[in-house]
Order: structure tokens, then C-alpha cells, then sequence
């Protein structure tokens, strides 16, 4: 183990920042680092916050994390922006951020920016959260903007999900149709004092009703609720998963510049972390991310390795060549590249 | 060769549509299939039509296809709907076009659906155009719905790329926006006889001038687009490559249903094609589209070699088990089913 993996588990904000530079910039040493941080990891709650730009989330985040302290909790709190290949803008943020919650060592804050892929950055925000959960902050905030896939997967990372609506504007409940629904176990309205507010809580009560009954409503990384759920068949799947509760995701209204309406938020965070405890499906989410996280990993790895293979063999350049002139094409190229790989796989496999 | 093989290369349409159908549903030996035919391609042309649903996109590629026909050329549709995992609408919208060409059996038009990953879908779509233009089509056109990065991907499969603009509509303006500006090479503002078209249309050259003096502008799959084009560096960087002639997105409009314009856009696709011939960009952009897919089918084949590496070591979730208990961690897992690929690369690089 490190020294610095020691001073990380030791309590040492220092510690904690420098590791996750390493995991933004995907420095040497970071795969080592999170694998002796694993074993210390599991007992955070891990919040997601999302919501279109301007929806308030930096704010309510802010208040939540504030509360949060005030009742003796440790916050970690990490923002990302996948759309911003630059950190300019966030850093910013950060100061203006840091300096309201100066002096308190419990409370750490960072953002993240998309300095590579963005696949790359779902997995980097895992990476930040296990430093978290290894440090020992008992709630970590994974903020981010938008709500497109990216996002989505971003956000994956959390036991529950808030999303965040503004009023009045048509354009979100068209972006909550576009996929966000599915994974929000919380919802806000945020800035609810202003017009409008009244008929989008009512618009998103409406969809989630449309929706409701889900049979698996813990339901992070869960594919199968890209089906059809809230047709007349999910009456009949309901009636057969009695036995397993269903999450109702409520609506909570805030004002979160005054702080209005942030205690009902905790209220309705608590009550989701409870229902997940209470279900068990804390440890199937988590279940789902490893898998899907040894997924991922496993494809950037051999991705890696091939693009060293085909180095080894001289660049991708000459394969071009060879199909541009129609003395080879795509497939077959592909598969002469990827022929050692299969043997040797083949060979393993006999002799065991 | 196989019979379908000869069949097809013998001009049966039979052949050809059997062959798509393989394509779309990966069937076995679809790959043999497209090794054998890519000798015979490298004659089409291959269109590309994208835009937001509504603009009109079938509309005026059956006008395109009706008048290549009665030029003379062969022509080849593909219609690709990435939003729809089903392909109800999308057939009973073939019957009704099909009928339209009924009879002429140098018109083959077909649709496919996004029944596999998007990111098969790409390749499906290439080698669709692989297996038409290997047929002897003269003009292929690739038709798909809507702005998001998957049409992008699917879109490029193409020498030229149409992108079609409703008029009026604020929300495609934003579309174009945010991305696919880029990629067209041609502009078309169908129903131009709708109010605001004309502002349309200024609004379209108004973005696409921020934008003039592209460098590289036979520019699919170039990434390098993705950048800050249009400040005052620009200027600079089109001194400098004053030898190689750029390309300047024409705007044309049409109104298909009437045909209107047709002529005109038809004129527009041709000088585009005879300035990729003339500065020798058809082939760099077959050789960017080429490496793209080598990388692409090495990425996919690679993902399902260690797929079947997992089952064969007994499956993911006992990995799952394990770093639920944290006697493991994810990325130790990956570096464990990888280290056999990995030693055997290393072997042979030794043997070499």
C-alpha cells in the first residue's frame, strides 16, 4: 500500500485531492491506488443530483451538503459537466463554492471535467466515489449537468438519483421524456415560488403515474425498464412481485436559495435510502454497477491492447492500404489481427 | 463464394435483398458474405440524407431517386430509423413507397431498424452499401432520421452528406447546432414555399459563414472538425492551404412534394462529387471510413471474445461475488482475465 493510500485512509484531505487528480487525469498508479481503496469502501450513501442547466442544482446541492453537515455527517461532494472538455468554468465554480463552506474540513468539494473520453469519465467518477467511500464520508453528492445517456450514466453511480425540473418550461418535461424519468428516484422542482411551478409539478406527477408500479423502482443500470412498463401488463407483473415493495418516486417542491423545502428533500433521500435497505436492492444496485463496471473496464482494456497489437504490426495505415486497393477488407483484417488472441484463448481452454 | 455471393454480383435483386436481411439481422455467415463482395465496390456513389423528422427527408429521396432513375443510373435506398428497435412503421412505409417504383426493378429501396446496438447499426449500414454497391448500383442513397450522434455515425457512411431543414423551426436551428452542422456537405430547406423559409435560409448561411474557410472540408469522420473553426485563427490556417480548394456548404430549396428544386439539389450533390474526385478527397475520406471501421469490428469482436473468456471462467457474477465481499476489486478482475491475452501478445511479440 502507498503512502499516499495511507494518508488517504488516514483522514488527510490533502491525501483525498491529489488522489483524485490522479483518477481525472488517469495518471500512472491510479489502478493500484483504487484497487487497495476497494476493500475500505461500502458504507456511503451515494446521492445523484442531475437536471438541465439552470435547473438549480449547484445551489440545492450546496444546501443539502450544508444540512448535511450541520447534523455531524461528512460530505464529499463531486460536480461533473461532460459537455465542457475544460475545467475553466468549473474551477470558478469551485472557488466561489469552496469559499462558502471555508474552514469546514469535513466538507470536501471538487469537479471534474471531460479530459477524456466520456465513457472514461462514468468510470472516473466511480473511481472518485470509492475515494470517498474509502476516506469515509458518509454522503457523497455526484452532481451533474444535463441529461442526456452520458449523464445518465454518470449519475448510475448513486444509490438514489435526484432529478431536478424548473418551472414552467415545456423543454424539460420533453428532456424527462427523453429517458430521465426512468431514473429518477426523487424529483424537484426547484425555484417553485416562480410561475409555472404549480402545473410542472403536476405534468411530471402525471408521467410518473403513467409509470407507476414499476416492478423494479430501485432500478439503476436496470435495462429492463427501457421497456414498455405502464401499459395494462404491468398491472398483471405487479399482482405476481406482491411481495416486493415498489418506490413511488415523490415530488418534492424547494426555493433552494432560501433553503425552503431542502428538510423535505433530506426527508425524501432518507426515505429512498431506507426502502433500499429495507428491499435489499442497495446491494443489487450495487451488484449491477460492479458488473457493469467490469464490463466496461474490460472493453477499454482489450480496446488497449489492441491498439497496441495493431502498433506492433506496423500501424493501422498499411490495413487501409490493403482495403482502399480490395486485396483485403474489414473483416478479414480484423479477424487477422484478432487470430493470436482467439488461439491462444483456445489453447488455455485445452489445457485446463 | 457462395451462391448468394454469385447471385447478387449476377445482378439478382433477390440475392441482394437476402443479403441485407443477413446484414440487419447479424446473421451467420454475413461476414464471409462482405469479405467476399468488398473486391467488387468502390464504384457508387453513396448519399447521405439526414434531418429532424418532418423536414421531409422521403419525400424528397424518392424525388432524388425517381429522377437518377430516369437519367438512367441504378439506384439503391437504405432507410435507417435508429430510434425505432421495431420495424413496423418503417415496413409499412416501404409498401407504400415501393409501390410508387413498382416495377422498376433498378430501383431497390429497403429499410432497417435498429434491432441489434446503435453502434451495429453503423456497421450494418456500411455493409449494406457494401453489398449495393458491390451489385453495381450507380447511386446509394442512405437515409436516416433525425440529428443525434448515431445518425452522425450512420450518416457517414456516405461520400455527401445532405442535411435537410424544416423552415420555421427554432428548434432545428439549435439542432444544427449542435452537431450537425458539420457534417453536411449540402444544406436543403425542403418545403421553402412554408412561411419562414427565408429566414431560415439566412439563418443557415448566417451559421454555416461562422464556419467558412474550413480547412478540411470533405470532412466525415474527421474529428478534428469537432474544434474551434470560425475565430480569426482560421483565416490564417486557409493562407497557409491555399493549394488544396475548400468546400462551401451550399443551401438549396426545394419543395419536394411538388418537386421543386429537385434539379437544383441534384446539381448541388454532383458538384460536391466532382470536388471530392478533384482534390482526391473520395479517397481520403474511404480511408478515414475505413480505419474508423477496423477499429470499430476490432473493438466489437474483441468485447465478445472476452464475453465468451467470462462465461468460460464461470461467469461474471462470481467476479460480482467477490467484490461485493471486497476480497476483489474490478480493476484486479480485469487485469486477471486479461493477463492470458496479454502474455500471449507478449509471446509472440518474443517469437517475432
Amino acid at each position: 500500500m502507498s503512502d499516499l493510500v495511507a494518508d488517504l485512509l488516514a483522514g488527510k484531505h490533502s491525501a483525498l485531492a491529489r488522489v483524485i487528480t490522479l483518477i481525472e487525469n488517469r495518471s500512472s498508479g491510479y489502478r493500484e491506488i483504487i484497487s487497495d481503496l476497494h476493500q475500505h469502501t461500502g458504507t456511503a450513501d451515494v446521492i445523484g443530483v442531475t437536471g438541465s442547466p439552470g435547473a438549480g442544482k449547484s445551489t440545492l446541492v450546496d444546501k443539502v451538503a450544508a444540512t448535511y453537515r450541520e447534523q455531524g455527517q461528512t460530505v464529499g461532494v463531486i460536480a461533473i459537466d461532460p459537455s465542457s472538455p475544460f475545467s475553466g468554468g468549473a474551477v470558478l465554480g469551485d472557488r466561489i463554492r469552496m469559499a462558502s463552506n471555508a474552514g469546514d474540513m469535513d466538507m470536501f468539494f471538487r469537479s471534474m471535467s471531460a479530459r477524456g473520453s466520456l465513457g472514461g469519465l462514468s468510470t472516473a467518477t466511480t473511481d472518485a466515489v470509492t475515494a470517498l467511500d474509502a476516506f469515509g464520508k458518509d454522503k457523497i453528492i455526484v452532481e451533474t449537468v444535463g441529461a442526456g445517456q452520458n449523464e445518465v450514466d454518470i449519475v448510475r453511480t448513486a444509490d438514489t438519483v435526484a432529478v431536478l425540473v424548473p418551472p414552467g418550461s415545456g423543454d424539460d418535461v420533453q428532456m424527462l421524456k427523453a429517458g430521465i424519468l426512468e431514473i429518477g428516484d426523487v424529483f424537484v422542482v426547484n425555484k417553485a415560488d416562480l410561475d409555472g411551478a404549480d402545473r410542472t409539478v403536476q405534468q411530471l406527477r402525471e408521467m410518473l403515474q403513467g409509470q407507476s408500479g414499476r416492478p423494479d423502482s430501485g432500478h439503476h443500470g436496470a435495462t429492463e425498464l427501457a421497456g414498455d412498463h405502464g401499459d395494462a401488463s404491468t398491472d398483471a407483473a405487479d399482482d405476481e412481485a406482491d411481495e416486493s415493495e415498489t418506490w413511488n418516486p415523490p415530488i418534492v417542491e424547494t426555493v433552494a436559495n432560501r433553503g425552503e423545502g431542502v428538510e423535505d428533500f433530506l426527508d425524501a433521500l432518507a426515505n429512498h435510502g431506507a426502502y433500499l435497505d429495507r428491499t435489499g436492492r442497495r446491494e443489487g444496485q450495487a451488484r449491477e454497477r460492479f458488473a457493469a463496471e467490469i464490463r466496461t473496464l474490460l472493453r477499454e482494456d482489450a480496446n488497449e491492447l489492441l491498439v497496441d497489437e495493431l502498433d506492433r504490426r506496423g500501424g493501422i495505415e498499411q490495413y487501409v492500404d490493403a482495403v482502399i486497393e480490395r486485396h483485403t477488407d474489414p473483416y478479414t483484417v480484423v479477424d487477422e489481427v484478432l487470430e493470436p488472441l482467439r488461439e491462444c484463448l483456445d489453447e488455455r481452454r485445452d489445457g485446463n
